[in-house]
């Protein structure tokens, strides 16, 4: 990897990312990890450095991820969670980038309810924008820690079988998956029921099916999204129960599935809707990998985008 | 207390602790206190660490005590404000701390409205797990900060009187400072009207009365219980006034006690409810001490909890 | 500059700081920018020592304005925010404040929604209080930070000629900068629709008009106030669309105005309601220079106040 170097000052989504790019995260963050296990879990590399954490929506392990990776930065964090007005949206994100960005901030990591919302944010600020999930566009750091515990189980990214099971079309964590994993070359099959199938999905380079063994029969992984019957799923399946039976992941399922398929879940987990209890906690699941992973990956990222944008300033 | 080591990752309850383990914390508190009269009211003591107050029920007051003690320790602290969903309580408690665990944080400060949810989570996580107050079971650094008080001003627990006036059925404090005192063999008397003494509450080796002049003619020291007419007690006693009439600590009910007696409360108060304003500031008081020592018995806890896991990790 | 010295524990309002008090701030604030430029923005100023942010009112703004300020400065940052109960509320204050100070907590940065707040609370403790807004009362910092961008622009503030337009009747940035500008030797001239003019307000030493064309005629500087009118106004002026068109600050009004007239706005700004949107972006607007050296200047308020608290105890 000697030749790549990181040059964005935002991380926006792993639509914007070369497959070098993507490995450079992946990379930088194996570095990181090994800073999680000291006794003390700290590095200078942000030190007096600001990271603003502006959240449009509600994410307590999204936001908490942020502050620690930022806090083991040296970084400080402000947290400043918001309500959306309804009127006049965009126009108050950027007034309100443009004063993180007068306060001399560094890095503002946003989650917004709406599509674009950072790639907008980016282009009127000279400080550096996280992604934290935005409408159902991307979640790209969801999908950095994904990869980066596969890779930490398998070995590599390339080749595998990559099944990713849920409300594709409402799924920001689908989506940014889909364009990771097919970058680095994985094999990704999407499953969910025709209503939450969005429609074009195969142009992003993805196998869809409606059938649960059909997508589990070759997977090497599978990626179990939550689903949100509270919010936008009712419409298209009222039925929590029905779902269960019909896209659950069970120790049934698995049975039929290959011996040491690899179950992973962005969190938090709807225990016997999406998945049964068993199987989120049997020896497969990397749940709980994958909240670790995150901090890594996220002190990646950090690092990287702040990098840049001092270079970039020289 | 040479020979007295602390080993528990936890601090759950006073119920769990013996004397030679309270006496510890307090000791160990004796040194933290020094440390908040400094200029610079800083020891590195847990710097690198990660401590999560995790809340389910609003508390400033208790939080912001462990939040300041956590960084006095060099500490770094997440903040995480929740609302108990009224299903899965259990369930969703535990996948939080296994989440919390998976962040590699070292202690999760929790306040729970459910009895016994932190000896729960304390079950099912590696990582350190303080009680910051369950339901009506108890709140240990609470008893810790009245006892801690109570020997700086008296020079010794053993053999004082305490009477304790206010919602004792449903009051976790009182249950924190019954095991406490007692253990450390102070006298203890609740006194409460009838309807607010919880049944069999003499079996904790206390004094029970329903009459305050009786309660508090022998007393050395009073700890007055904060009344919730807005909450629990309305049913129970739905007229402020009478219960002030009858219980609330006033200046000509101090003229009958003993010339020294010991006025606390745990705060916040309700000057004129069942503590007079003037008592509430009088020279007796050591409300405001109490508030101040909280800080020094939180360290100790903060302290000993992470030093015990480190240790047991070896 | 040489002779005067800092020696309030408190920042309560301009209208009791002397000429040279507030210069004093002015040239500390100086100092302090040149700190938010370096690549490590931070100094050990105040490290160990524990700023609270007290809201009783909800100012995403100002909280992250004043908890940059002090962690630039190394100190720890507590954050309450809290909803003022209807009844009580001087009492439960006062035992809010003697409990932070009790936490043994240095500074309290309060905003409160009645008018005199900060100067009641600095009566009842002996730790640092700055006024971060009360009611219709002051808003020291901001007016300080206006202020101080005058000065940066203009190379004094005697002799200048400063517009306020607005609610002038309910806004204490306005009457904070009466205090301060009058002071220093500016001409300040107030303008706003009849009930939106108080009665008086010509002894705080103001020109008064309630014609626009007339306040920018002559001015070297306008601060446009922010209209609420979800709020206060819409009793007095129900009409955004009327406002605009007979208050607004127009590029059409510009051109009549002299060439390099200064716009500022203590933000957030109303695009097209108080100002128009090409205004707030032009080259004559120092609205985002306002929000930097906000920073600076609260950062010069906390390490004063904390100094003569210090010097105060010796």
């Amino acid at each position: 990897m000697a030749e790549v170097r990181w040059n964005k000052k935002d991380l926006l989504g792993l639509e914007y990312l070369s497959k070098e790019e993507i490995e450079l995260i992946l990379e930088t963050a194996d570095s990181f990890k090994e800073v999680t296990t000291r006794e003390i879990k700290k590095v200078p590399a942000l030190r007096g450095k600001t990271v603003v954490n502006l959240f449009y929506e509600p994410s307590t392990r999204t936001r908490v991820s942020f502050e620690l990776a930022a806090k083991r930065l040296s970084a400080d964090v402000i947290n400043i969670a918001t309500e959306t007005s309804s009127v006049r949206k965009g126009e108050t994100l950027i007034d309100t980038g443009r004063n993180i960005e007068a306060l001399k901030a560094d890095i503002i990591v946003v989650r917004h309810n709406c599509s674009g919302a950072p790639v907008m944010l980016a282009k009127h600020v000279s400080i550096s924008v996280v992604n934290a999930g935005d409408g159902w566009h991307e979640h790209p750091t969801q999908a950095l820690l994904d990869m980066f515990t596969l890779k930490e189980r398998l070995g590599r990214i390339a080749g595998i079988n990559v099944t990713i099971v849920g409300d594709i079309a409402h799924s920001r964590v689908a989506r940014s998956n889909i364009w990771g994993l097919t970058k680095l070359g994985a094999n990704v099959t999407v499953c969910a029921p025709p209503m939450l199938i969005p429609a074009g999905i195969e142009q992003m380079n993805v196998q869809v099916t409606t059938d649960i063994e059909e997508a589990l029969g070759n997977a090497d992984a599978v990626n179990v999204l939550r689903m949100q019957f509270e919010r936008d799923v009712q419409s298209a399946f009222p039925q929590q129960i029905e779902y269960f039976k019909k896209y659950g992941i069970t120790e049934e399922r698995l049975k039929r599935a290959k011996k040491d398929l690899i179950i992973m879940h962005p969190g938090p987990i709807n225990r016997g809707i999406e998945i049964a209890s068993e199987v989120a906690d049997c020896s497969q699941s990397v749940i709980l990998d994958q909240v670790t992973n995150g901090i890594a990956v996220r002190m990646a990222v950090l690092f990287l985008v702040s990098q840049a944008r001092d270079e970039n300033q020289i």
